[in-house]
């Protein structure tokens, strides 16, 4: 049974690509809507293939069963580094391409939800770098992105390397993430905030007298079916990380989602409702999903309060950071991916470090006793989800910021100046969304 | 694997919420989308939070337990009031705010199952309320729904309040709705009939010469598509409800809803066409809710043919009342709202007390041997169903309608003509659906 | 458990229903998106109610049970055809209107799953015949379809007719479709072309001068969102025929799935862009769809790498077949669905025969051994597999070609070419689909 609900919840992320699509293609105008859904539709299975091939086998290819799913996977291999006597994870070396393990239902199954997660991942910087991105540079970032910026850090946290092994030197239970407030989502939100940076803003948002242009995406209805979809999809993606339908935790999963998307998108709703006089649908679908992306690290350690809390927090800190990047740092992310999914991912993934009560994770990353924040008493875990949160900031935005400069040099990044005043779809993509009758 | 059942289909319900947004929104005008979409965004997260802090205490504060999920829950009770020997359930009161349950998986799944379902008749009025409907009004509605009006008819035939007790006086098995025409649907549709008489009809609407202006909604392809979700999300609303997936009549319930929904969507189909000459697919969708909503109560209870006899009426039912309503009563409800669930919803719970074949629910409230309605031998139930439905239409309809006419006072529930006849998108919401390029 | 894996993978397969019809509008001109939205939302009730009185009996009457599910059903018969001692299946003559299995639940719930594979496949032709049918032609071939021409093909591959028996005189596992390359798509596909043959091109498609008319969808993002939403159900398309969450198998079928699709996405995607220099958005929604039928009937016997494969040649015969098609044959179909369903359903249904690798199959269709294809050492299970391809393509290409030329001279296939100038939706249909403010 465990295979059957891996997988259906996985069957769940999957559909959340169609979410992305929405909210994106729903905030961005429509002159650019076939390159958004285009970009969301191919980042789909070029993810999974350079999944398949090379990040599997680099994020997982370290491990060598899934205690829920039973039977142990022969070819594991983790490549460290051994540092005062403890060997430190750093990177997978086996499953490539699932050949060792194309019998193995265990590993089969993690290779789909994983390859889902990845994808998650992966698409989100195609929302704050669109409108503007060149197709062919997205293709070689959705292979750089599903073969080697997602799978290092996850195999960091998820895959038995050294992030998950800082309960070894006194931090707690190592850095814990749930379901992926630090793998999945800040490393989307940091590397769309790296690409953006080079990118540049659209053409005419900032301008010299420093006002900002407001561009409006062409359909809010898009959106508001988008976060659905994805507040759909988040059920799986955070219950599903139980690997087992007969975890009785998967309750207190769903139900600290629930509460805390609720609280977000209530928070950020009534925060600009309160500040500009108006309640704004789109800052309330971003709300909601910033509380999911925040309670993602924390869902099975912490309470139905502390839930609501944390999606408080979160909905407060999308507002807040949706305003900022745009008004005091000039930077232009048309969906507010990098708020929400980066801002509110490194806050899941710190609430954890705060607020873990203390009544799950006995064992976790084989750390003996539950997991307990700061406000329950241990201190050391708030620091190894601050290294996470740090590692994550330092190295994704590092190698994420190289990779992009490098392709700039190449084949560059950007359309031309003509191509994004005419809209994308017509000349970048040879065809448009809404053609006339 | 309870747990897991009750949580896949509580998500299946959730998504309705994006099927209700779709159907509601393509049934109204462009310039009205942000507005019509935003209530049913919102309405999600505000019902749960209203629900999370006093609904559910409220309405299922006196359940024990529920036998398919195992162990008992020590907090619960329930305020009653004792009649003539017999104790009648009135309201619950505990696990406000969960609480006392916070660590209890039954009670942290049921809610997020009573949450969704909740959310679903809090969603109903928004569409026949759509179009003229004050936002701030519809954000105190939304408390009240989802904290008071909903949580207490649902006490009395979910929770152990007096409905489900009738049998005790020799009424049936006291009133039976397994999955919620009366409970959730018909709930909703009549606060929606309240809220539309209190409201008024669009300006415009009704002229003076007595002719009825037709306004179209503004996208078919997003109405069809919210009732496919719709209708998707359903089998996890009425399967879900045997709370276990052992439970064999999980197949039972879901080809009675399959089959119930298709016979009202042709049925109205037919009829329409038959009528009018042209087949309206729009009438065909809700056709197929209303069909939906009236098999709902009945879906353990009957065999298929049963179900498709009961997907006829309702989808003849929905043709009638649409027309009836706007024509003979002057009831402006843009998407159809009060037929599909109102009128729909009562036939359902009656089509309980009518059809019952005696092949399932004994023990159902507390009342040995299966539950048999009119044609099956059992007369006292249809009584006891009947008595639901005059209950519902009473106490909904006075509550709500009280409600309305408390905020007309207090706020005003409608927005001015000057907003309506510009579009509640660019006064009251202050964004466009569709902006220009 | 079984009936509640085959429940929820039937719910997904019946949420495709929503994908084909957003796949199919997407792709078709605004003045038509009520009508093929109509098509395809009235083909769902409409096919079930057909199925449910008569095809359900046809296909499956002939089964007496499913190991999966446990208890024989007693009312099973099948109609046969003895030669040289070999008695052939040809249909069932049992369960009509699920009259003697009304108590069964696994006759239920395989009703219920089968009932929408039958729709799947029944949704087809509407793509490929979108913009001319007339709608009550279309109504009547619903019933033709849902009744007839479906569940006599399928008897014969999983209802114990002949291309099942096939085994019986030495060719393989007889006619092996896992969940149904060629019993659900290549007969929708097949049966797509016979259609189009008939109505023949939209006005204006095909020039005087040899020239073809581009006629571009209107809304390339619902094209977009109906593939997510087909990919999504597609996992429970193919994993739900395991009839049972405890096979393991089920994951080597998610995962392959998910390979084949991609693989296919991207060589369409790759194959397009290379040739006419523009990333097809469109094509690559066909391509991932192509890999998808393409690996329905191979799925539970490959790996990962065949499963790929099987992709790549997908998405290539998508791209050719849609432009062979139009530019050769002059076949006007609007969407691709023959290319993507026929070719690939045919190019599924083979694959098996070349590439199943002896991991899984033992006893299927009563014969000992796993399924072997050519590659594999067993040269037979191709030509069983060649032997119900020629079948369908003979089959159901005459029986339709026929059911529509019947349909042309008693009611007219076609609307009038001044209904179809002005838009079927106006003056077939009644409504428009974006009706001005």
């Amino acid at each position: 049974m465990a295979l059957a609900w891996i997988l259906i919840a996985g069957f769940l992320v999957m559909f959340m690509q169609a979410g992305f699509a929405l909210v994106e293609t729903g905030f961005c105008r429509a002159k650019n809507a076939v390159h958004t859904m285009g970009m969301n539709l191919v980042i789909y299975p070029l993810g999974v293939i350079g999944f398949w091939l090379v990040g599997y086998g680099l994020m997982l290819g370290g491990v060598d069963r899934w205690p829920q799913l039973g039977s142990p996977v022969g070819s594991a291999h983790e490549v460290g580094l051994t540092i005062g006597g403890h060997t430190f994870g750093l990177f997978g070396a086996a499953k490539f391409a699932l050949v060792s393990v194309a019998r193995d239902p265990s590993s089969l199954a993690m290779f789909l939800f994983a390859a889902v997660f990845m994808d998650t991942a992966a698409t989100i910087p195609t929302g704050a770098m669109a409108e503007r991105w060149k197709f062919l540079a997205f293709v070689i970032y959705g292979l750089f992105m599903s073969m080697l910026l997602y799978p290092l850090y996850g195999n960091w946290v998820w895959g038995g390397g050294w992030l998950s092994q800082l309960g070894a030197v006194g931090l707690g239970h190592g850095h814990v993430d749930f379901a992926g407030s630090s793998v999945v989502h800040m490393t989307g939100g940091v590397t769309a905030l790296a690409g953006t940076m080079i990118l540049g803003p659209r053409v005419g948002k900032f301008r010299r007298d420093g006002t900002i242009l407001a561009m409006p995406g062409h359909n809010l209805p898009f959106s508001v079916i988008g976060t659905f979809i994805l507040a759909f999809g988040w059920f799986g993606f955070n219950a599903g990380c139980t690997l087992s339908p007969n975890d009785p935790r998967i309750a207190t999963i769903a139900v600290n989602t629930l509460l805390a998307s609720s609280a977000g998108a209530l928070a950020a709703l009534l925060y600009v409702w309160s500040t500009v006089r108006k309640p704004d649908v789109g800052m309330a679908c971003n709300g909601l999903l910033g509380g999911a992306v925040a309670i993602t690290a924390p869902c099975a350690f912490v309470g139905p309060a502390s839930a609501a809390l944390i999606g408080v927090v979160a909905g407060l800190l999308v507002a807040f950071g949706v305003t900022t990047l745009e008004r005091r740092f000039r930077i232009d992310d048309p969906v507010g991916a990098i708020s929400v999914h980066g801002l509110c991912g490194a806050w899941g993934a710190l609430a954890v470090g705060l607020l873990a009560d203390g009544t799950y994770g006995d064992g976790w990353n084989g750390v003996a006793g539950p997991v307990r924040g700061l406000v329950f008493g241990d201190a050391s875990q708030l620091a190894a989800q601050a290294i996470g949160v740090v590692t994550n900031a330092a190295f994704v935005f590092g190698a994420s910021y190289g990779f992009f400069w490098i392709v700039e040099r190449v084949v560059g990044n950007r359309v031309s100046a003509e191509v994004e005043w005419a809209g994308l779809d017509s000349l970048e993509m040879g065809s448009e969304a809404y053609p006339p009758g």
